[in-house]
């Protein structure tokens, strides 16, 4: 007879069947001959392919989770109102692997590149998992010579990040972005009128979008006199901005980061200054900023930013803020934040920003040297883009369902074809395949009977409007009775007619 | 000054901006001095970053591809008609991540797990990319403890095959499937009417859905004579007969299986046959057959299975294969496999189905094993499912495109936004902003002056209706010019109706 081990295969896969489950799960004595080394892990092998060993845990991969199908429900409407945007402003989308060559990804991200999953190396190349999509899309526009597209991407991103409240390592990105060398700010001003858009239709409460220029950032630093070298591990000091106050964030500037306090207190004079048009004409009439180009330079098309935003009819909720600095490497121009705020009715501009805050739900900004970077010839390719925080959307959303306890629908289903008595099951399925074939949503039990009140039960759970009943009459009278099952109203309708009834009685709800 | 390295940092990323580009690509002769080694790595670090070493591939991983706007249109119609089919059925639908514990996809694919990609252990969790949508269910099922859902998935999956003509490492699998305990058959039924309706739908030409039993399988193997420990073995022969003759299958379980020729004979006898009912009536009355339960339980299925078919409308199209073996592990009943036929007209069933088929397209059948191997107590909860070949049928419908020379429109834009003249950007951006706040589809270019028959030409490639012209002529006249691009016809229609009027122009396209 066979070992255990043997039954290892299609064979054990048809044992684990309903009927003869208990057989393997119980390992069969004659089968277990103890001493027996062979046999010994072959035991092992079923009990740890059964999950019944110690320290089996059923769970998914820390950071990440499963998506339920009321949590879909909800995203699927959330999703559509984005991609109903980003479709009103003309883009195209497009898809790229979940992982990249790691070579593809090195070099991007600055400090955060180590939060980049690898895969194993089982012979061939070496790959890393998507840390975002705008690299992979810069990527993709260099390996394929295109020179202008607007494209927006939906799809999972990777990070080995630390699984901190309503972050996860796997989540999806929802970016669009505009590619090709057109006049200044008129695509940047364009990102930010869908943030708005989009924003608004979702009706997440009150938000702002905070603006700021990375030439005008690394100007300030230059003009305070912090030595190029320190550049970025000042900015990820200033980007702490929003969650610690400036105390802390001076203290870490003079203490870790070793700058002299004089030049930390003229930093934060500049970068503690928020505001509108206003604050863009003072700094420009600066003495100290006027003498660096490059501040000049953003400072410019921010002023045309802003004037293209007043035609959109966005600067209602744009704040110049010159504390954000934005994490990601690649930037080289304008770059937006737009985040919840807490109080629903109050003005957008904050004076302690970190403390009025709800979070991050939009970002992006410029990246004119990215393409380049992926192109034999260093073609550049200017690219501005946004990425919307779908995962923390999804999870307020949520959440405000959970609250208002109003009904998520998790199908479409349009009637539930019934029946009162005992064996009509074939007839019923004649009614379904029927519906069914009529474009038609329908569904009906898997068992041969079942109540009638389970069956009523079940649409209201699922809030299936009607029933389609077939029973001993109907059948003999050649009808079919359907069911109203908010009003409980019936009517006998000719099977002929049933299903133009169904699309009139579903329509008009 | 800072070496080159110290330049690697929010700094560089400014320094690559469009018009600073130069200055590192050309690494600045300022900052090289040969014989420093720590120049020499930084510099080194840049070539590596801008991709201009020798060894720098810009490609993405091998057997994964992008899906360009062209393609991403067709998949969405596909996926559209897919996904209807799926919750005219009453489908809910949930989200899992791609890559689970390794130890969740162990033993579950038999002699595929070699496939299977693991991430590099970084620490944490041993994590692999998910293999296929099933499992995932499965433990999905287990861990929440869920007994009965209809769902389906729509998601990438990965596997290191040899990247053959169309079969890729990363690709999508789009998968239906029941779970419960049911009247035996009902939802089984439900799936091949399913796999019928959409491969109807898609107007792939002819197909047929072979049908075979896991359980009647092995019951023939058994009653020819194979030992237990080869049913395995001899079943991955078994399913490459759609692919090579008999002859050469008969060989291989010979020579490289070592059966009895005698027993092989036996085997060749069965696994031959395919039809309609008649073939299963033929096998309930055969005399070895009869004797092994398994083989009757299935055949007593199959013979349910074809009553409920014949209900639904769907036997045209199936055809009982007893070589029907399907690879993977976990199926304990129903097994099916929907392929087209090169034939557009003939019947389904063929002689020698490997010389007649164009490929599989679906496939599934039942495992009731699978979600008891994630419970600790081992509750079994029975599923039937079916899962689209959706990549092949992107494939196909893409060539199909290709050739019939029909226009794939990438994007749904209504009007686009233009000037004949100079100097008109404000106006444009006026107009567009009310067409984007009233939901129409609106583009513009992103340039000061564009040459009038650039807009018209770029009109006509992208299928954009119709024109909305501001020049001063307008502007004084308080109109807005509306070009029928078709037809060229043009028609002046008065600012505060020119939002009513576009909706009514492209309402009636």
């Amino acid at each position: 007879m066979g070992s255990l081990r043997s039954l290892s295969s299609s064979c054990r896969a048809l044992l684990v069947g309903r009927r003869i489950l208990a057989r393997v799960t119980s390992v069969p004595y004659r089968l277990y001959q103890p001493g027996d080394q062979a046999t010994k892990d072959a035991v092992e092998d079923v009990i740890a392919q059964k999950g019944v060993q110690k320290n089996f845990v059923l769970k998914t991969p820390k950071g990440t989770h499963d998506v339920h199908p009321k949590q879909m429900a909800i995203r699927e409407r959330i999703l559509s109102t984005v991609v109903d945007c980003f479709k009103r402003h003309g883009a195209e989308t497009i898809d790229t692997p979940v992982f990249e060559l790691k070579e593809t990804l090195t070099g991007k991200y600055g400090e955060d590149s180590k939060l980049i999953y690898d895969l194993k190396d089982q012979g061939g190349e070496l790959l890393s998992l998507r840390y975002d999509l705008t690299v992979p899309f810069a990527r993709f526009l260099a390996m394929n010579k295109i020179t202008n597209i607007k494209r927006y991407h939906i799809g999972k991103v990777y990070r080995r990040d630390k699984p901190a409240r309503g972050r996860y390592r796997e989540f999806y990105q929802c970016d669009f972005d505009i590619a090709g060398h057109y006049d200044p700010m008129i695509p940047d001003a364009e990102c930010l009128k869908i943030v708005h858009e989009i924003l608004t239709e979702l009706q997440l409460g009150n938000f702002c979008i905070k603006v700021n220029d990375r030439r005008l950032l690394i100007g300030i630093l230059t003009v305070c006199g912090v030595p190029e070298t320190k550049f970025r591990t000042v900015c990820t000091s200033i980007d702490k901005l929003d969650k610690i106050p400036w105390d802390s964030v001076r203290r870490e500037l003079i203490e870790d980061k070793e700058l002299k306090a004089e030049t930390v207190e003229q930093i934060g004079k500049y970068i503690r200054l928020n505001g509108g048009l206003p604050l863009l004409e003072h700094l420009w009439a600066d003495s100290k900023l006027s003498q660096n180009n490059l501040a000049m330079e953003g400072l410019r098309d921010l002023k045309l930013l802003n004037k293209y935003s007043e035609i959109f009819g966005v600067t209602d909720k744009i704040v110049y803020d010159l504390g954000l600095a934005r994490g990601l490497d690649y930037y080289t121009g304008v770059i937006y934040e737009a985040v919840l705020l807490r109080n629903p009715g109050g003005p957008p501009v904050q004076q302690n920003g970190h403390s009025e805050e709800f979070g991050s739900v939009a970002g992006g900004g410029r990246y004119d040297g990215l393409v380049g970077m992926f192109d034999p010839k260093d073609r550049a390719v200017p690219c501005v883009g946004l990425s919307i925080g779908i995962e923390r959307i999804f999870t307020l959303l949520e959440n405000k369902y959970k609250n208002s306890k109003e009904k998520v629908q998790t199908t479409e289903t349009q009637v539930l074809v019934a029946s009162a008595q005992k064996y009509f099951l074939e007839e019923k399925m004649k009614l379904i395949a029927a519906l069914w074939n009529s474009g038609i949503k329908a569904e009906m039990f898997y068992k041969e009977n079942s109540k009638f009140l389970s069956q009523l039960n079940y649409c209201e759970e699922r809030g299936i409007p009607l029933v389609a009943i077939i029973g001993e009459q109907e059948l003999q009278a050649g009808v079919v009775k359907l069911r109203n099952v908010a009003t409980r109203e019936e009517m006998d309708i000719s099977r002929e007619n049933v299903i133009e009834e169904i699309r009139k009685l579903t329509r008009r709800q």
